[in-house]
């Protein structure tokens, strides 16, 4: 089998699982792109098997301390163990986020499952190749009615892959309901922004909304109303919903109609609204995208973080409550603190932390791989300066 | 009113209450150890009421943002708004943390209730001045049975405080049963070990006996029995208990057959019992006492986290459950995450993260004063290798 020669001090000696460019010694016996080869130490005592690709940074993934060759069997057995975790969950029939990639021991492969339909994304070279192979284990294990190849996620460039959506097993199922947090949604697997509901969220959705009861909330950047829907139906007295996006204010609009749900929606900036509206909510939500996809930009994200921090908490009386998100990796979950902190200062209101939020348990942390644990949020209340 | 000036970049700029000695610039109207004092800025502009202790590393604690007195009114209004608080948590008739020092707005005040009775800590010397005071509040609010001073922190030697154990109102109740987490225990608010159970934990009980059921379960320095007796009320196959102090092993057997349950429990040195146990646990618990107080012992702190995360580890087969507590403020969440991490790495375990674990809700966390948050831990699985 060919392979690497990994130098001494690598990330993988301190428990994580991923070789850069820089941390390879030697490479032998010619290994080709997409393709599993042998990691060695530089003792040349071996240290498992990985998935090969010299275009990217990570130019290495191991998936196993051991050799072993990516064969159905091996989809079938470490699908299954990922299948078996989600059931431990109880979920219900909740979309879930089935296998997600390195969390999984299948890197750069996610499968998310919504009703009979499983959406794939293969976002490593390695399992590019060998959909074939992850459809025909998918296949046997879940039956599903289709599975669709949704391949569009921006970290396909850094892996050489082409943006891809098409359907891998059985036909494209068009716009469908799903429920999740007893609420009702449509997915488009297809045409949809993106794989259907952003699953690393919903437990969130309902943490907030169980304190929702009575409260004027205004959900910031909502996407989809995930958290405006879910405060509405928990009895709040008043919802507002803002978004930029066109499409995404429409979704959340008939999300509203589909459940019987009345919501104000407003297609408007954040940073905008904010900064113009009045200090008539006593529950604010900031869900923001992304504001970094890297280190370079982290200043810059936590500038914007500031500023909408910054511009609720000044909205929001005593007894008010602020739920703020960070889903950057990136940014860590004391930058993070840091910043509201930092907010609340110049605000001049004392917090009191009421709930911390993650990503719901079926995306997986594993401690040794810091970049699996990427959503934080904190929900504080304004309490009188003490 | 007495007071001092506060240098410009001192910690109370930016967000935090406190001000140690080498924060202060100037102090005017000679202020007497205990007083109310007044906080300037250099420019002269108010920025609120402290208590002062001149003998203290924390010299001022601030209470309040305004000119105020520590009059009864005034503690009735801040011990009412924390009654308000733990009300909102809904803890039943859990032995439960009414007040907690500055997260309350009191500097220093410590009030636990048991049933009929209250707990009091006056550790810092306003406070301890003021315990007339005190009392009267609670006994309006509250109408205890009785109300016991338990003075006997090892910080009140910073505070320049005696140890103190008497009733501030009523008489002492001698030694009697509070239910929590739906089990037993004997409390003894007088002659107890501390004052009575450690209520910071009592979520962290509930929320890993969850997992329990079926398990063979190890409780290392299990005190008096908390996380064994949820374990084993939970459907634990079978629990063992371990704790170095005879008493503590004592207490732990005593509740165990006050509620009827069956638990080994064995009186040794954790160190030495992991070193020479046998691998029959599915679940581990390491709640250790805080092995440092201080910053300066961190290191010795964190090499005996090593030690106990390694040895509990390699007890443990895949599948294996790990939940791992530092209640230590001086050890970051991630600095003892790391801890375990690297402790996995030596013991070629891969984990899994499945809950992390706080200090109970009755124990609110100011985002400002990091002091607030000390209690952490982490459950987690042994996966198979990846």
């Amino acid at each position: 089998m060919p392979g690497i020669v990994i130098a001494p001090r690598a990330r993988l000696f301190h428990g994580h699982e991923w070789i850069y460019a820089g941390e390879i010694r030697k490479t032998f016996g010619d290994p080709q792109p997409g393709e599993v080869i042998t990691l060695k130490d530089f003792r040349d005592r071996p240290l498992g098997s990985a998935i090969y690709n010299p275009h990217s940074l990570i130019v290495a993934r191991r998936f196993s301390r051991r050799r072993q060759e990516l064969d159905l069997d091996f989809f079938r057995r470490r699908i299954d163990r990922a299948l078996q975790f989600r059931q431990r969950l109880a979920l219900g029939d909740s979309p879930v986020r089935l296998v997600w990639s390195e969390s999984d021991g299948l890197p750069g492969l996610i499968v998310d499952r919504y009703g009979n339909h499983l959406v794939v994304q293969a976002l490593t070279l390695g399992m590019h190749q060998r959909l074939d192979l992850i459809t025909e284990a998918l296949v046997e294990l879940l039956t599903p009615v289709s599975i669709i190849l949704r391949n569009d996620s921006p970290v396909l460039k850094a892996e050489g892959l082409e943006t891809e959506i098409r359907a891998l097993h059985g036909s494209e199922p068009g716009a469908f309901e799903v429920t999740a947090n007893g609420l009702i949604f449509e997915v488009d697997l297809i045409d949809g922004q993106k794989t259907g509901l952003y699953l690393d969220q919903l437990g969130s959705h309902a943490e907030v909304a169980s304190m929702a009861k009575g409260l004027r909330v205004l959900d910031c950047f909502t996407n989809q109303g995930g958290f405006a829907l879910a405060c509405a139906r928990a009895g709040a007295a008043k919802v507002t919903a803002v978004d930029i996006s066109g499409p995404a204010c429409e979704a959340t609009r008939r999300n509203a109609n589909r459940n019987g749900l009345d919501m104000e929606v407003v297609e408007h900036n954040v940073f905008d609204f904010l900064k113009h509206a009045e200090a008539e909510y006593d529950l604010i939500i900031l869900d923001p995208p992304s504001f970094t996809r890297n280190k370079k930009s982290l200043n810059d994200a936590m500038r914007g973080y500031k500023e909408i921090h910054l511009r609720a908490l000044k909205l929001l009386e005593k007894g008010g409550l602020l739920s703020t998100y960070c889903c950057s990796h990136h940014a860590s979950r004391e930058a993070f603190l840091d910043n509201l902190v930092s907010a609340s200062v110049d605000a001049k209101k004392s917090l009191r932390l009421l709930t911390e939020h993650r990503q719901r348990g079926d995306h997986p942390i594993l401690p040794a791989l810091p970049e699996t644990s990427y959503l934080k949020g904190f929900t504080v209340e304004v309490i009188p300066s003490i």
